[in-house]
């Protein structure tokens, strides 16, 4: 996608392929910095802290950090285990997206499977196979999607008006996004599009990171309140909802950023069609349904204060009574009975159609 | 209530009666100051700019509004035609609350009942009887409230948790509260209680306001995302929701505070109770449903940008990208379906048994 007009991805290589450049997502909208990555430790503090953040984001640079161990460690240790502590390691900074597991399974299994002398190699490759399958998946995504968008925009005429939580934007994955997929697809294709983007607190995901690349990239949309999307879609100004994932059990049972439920219900209630886009590593098949999923409980502060841009700068804030405890659940789950469909890579699948497949 | 350990009330007058001292809601919970209202359009910029908000506390506050025209008007004015201006002034300051035409209105009517010599009089004593009917009103709405709380707490043991969304604490009201009242009588007859409390984006009205009322009158409360709330209820983490009103049609339907109709639907998808706290001067009779609510579009500027505490004292941040336009309806409708009960001064009433009744 477009960062100030110029092409860009969410991760790159350095020139030696010792390291790994990612943005640090903690300071968009207001700074645009970026970080490098060279060890395991560095990489699971990047996921555990938000520097960078998404679920397929977070699975494709977590198979860097197994990688770094594997590169980092001497001709005579045991580098099985030593990729998979690295990969203990990175699976436990963030417990409910499932990519992250699913990535580094498949750094360790690929290590595992290759012969002494060529395992770093088989890291690297993986790791950059990981990167080129999420990258495929997202644009495949943006492909499925665009035709909803499409068919809505030839019926009704006027702006396509979508609905968005959080960020499962280009800036959780490698390229395109899982939700906003289908919405640079269509807005590159020339179907008019405009897209209410939920605040997302406590971490304001949407205010400051999904606002920032799709007005980075000329893409119509409107910061709202997370309040705000049930009236609106009272209101008749929400034509469809495109939310991603976290990880989504076998029955379509769907753990997202916290209040995504809220916006399903609400869709239901108003007759909106509610999707859910991701790829097919966001299915975690060894769950019946969502009663499984971990839900991540974050620090408290994060609700307590907020980071925004003051008059001198960044600056934190706080929001609450100095003696006031908070709480903060930072996913829900999403019965499948209120999912319209999942916009996967294969295609838009109802919750009783969602199968295993074979993909890496 | 109570601020610091003394009892205290969101309005007073000053001792000659030619002024009313609020506390300044918008410094609230990081500094606590007072304002000395004189005149009219004080008041109403006072109502406008949030300083005083709540529904009940903006009809007793605009009360007084219309008294400040009446006494400083000469004795050859028109002084019926200087409170029907008043009035009107002071009503399109917030268009959403009823409570505040409903106060004006009885200004306007008891003033033009008064012989010429006694209308100041009329006046100010309209005016502290609008104080006096909100405060008995706030009182049985608490006593009201408390029996179904103790119902829960006889049944489950331990504490009762109660979600609430916005400020619909002895802060909206002259004392208890509406959607408090219930907790405050409560937990002040010694029923164990725990406060949810939304966040209430975009003007923070729970974080800010419910959270420090609750914590200087000592009631363990918790603060949470406005996201959070859908995923308690599906955790079994919220025995029944009590939120207020700034409007009710006669059908049920509900105005109040963006976001409600969100908790609402997931109150009914988990099976927990949903209850609206108001006085009777909160229903509009006049509206047969809610869609005839006007639902006031506030400044794009209260989602773009929030007030905190930061290192060196009270600081406004912005939060999104510079370019990113907002949306920030205030209100939404709650549809009756919703609704389990209000709970008025005169008792528990589901929305099918509300009726208009001959009170002042």
């Amino acid at each position: 996608m477009r960062i100030r007009g110029k092409s860009c991805r969410t991760l790159w290589e350095t020139p030696d392929a010792t390291g790994l450049e990612v943005i640090d997502q903690r300071l968009l909208p207001h700074r645009f910095e970026t970080r490098i990555l060279t060890t395991t430790e560095q990489t699971a503090q990047a996921i555990q802290e938000m520097i960078v953040r998404g679920a397929p984001l977070i699975g494709a640079v977590a198979g860097y950090g197994v990688y770094f161990a594997v590169n980092a460690a001497e001709s005579h240790w045991d580098w099985d285990s030593v990729a998979r502590n690295a990969a203990e390691q990175l699976a436990a900074a963030r417990p409910t997206a499932v990519n992250l597991r699913w990535a580094v399974e498949q750094m360790v299994a690929r290590i595992a499977a290759a012969p002494a002398s060529e395992k770093r190699t088989a890291a690297l490759t993986t790791a950059r196979a990981i990167v080129a399958g999420e990258l495929d998946r997202s644009r495949r995504i943006g492909e499925q999607g665009a035709q909803l968008i499409q068919a809505i925009a030839a019926r009704k005429g006027g702006p396509v008006n979508i609905l968005t939580h959080c960020n499962a934007g280009w800036l959780a994955t490698v390229d395109y996004g899982t939700a906003t997929a289908p919405v640079y697809a269509a807005h590159d294709a020339g179907v008019p599009v405009h897209v209410w983007v939920d605040e997302t607190r406590p971490r304001n995901q949407g205010a400051s990171l999904t606002a920032f690349e799709l007005g980075e990239h000329g893409v119509p949309h409107t910061v709202i309140a997370d309040n705000a999307g049930g009236h609106l879609m009272q209101q008749g100004q929400v034509d469809l909802v495109i939310v991603g994932a976290d990880r989504v059990a076998a029955n379509g049972d769907t753990a997202n950023k916290i209040g995504t439920y809220l916006k399903a219900l609400a869709a239901r209630d108003c007759g909106v069609p509610f999707y859910v886009a991701l790829p097919s590593s966001t299915f975690d098949w060894s769950l019946a349904d969502g009663a499984g999923i971990p839900i991540e409980n974050r620090s408290a502060d994060e609700v307590r204060f907020i980071d925004g841009l003051g008059p001198d700068g960044p600056v934190r804030v706080r929001l609450v009574p100095e003696t006031s405890p908070a709480a903060n659940p930072a996913f829900d789950v999403t019965p499948a009975r209120l999912v319209t469909a999942f916009i996967t890579e294969d295609g838009v699948l109802p919750p009783n159609r969602i199968r295993p497949a074979t993909s890496v």
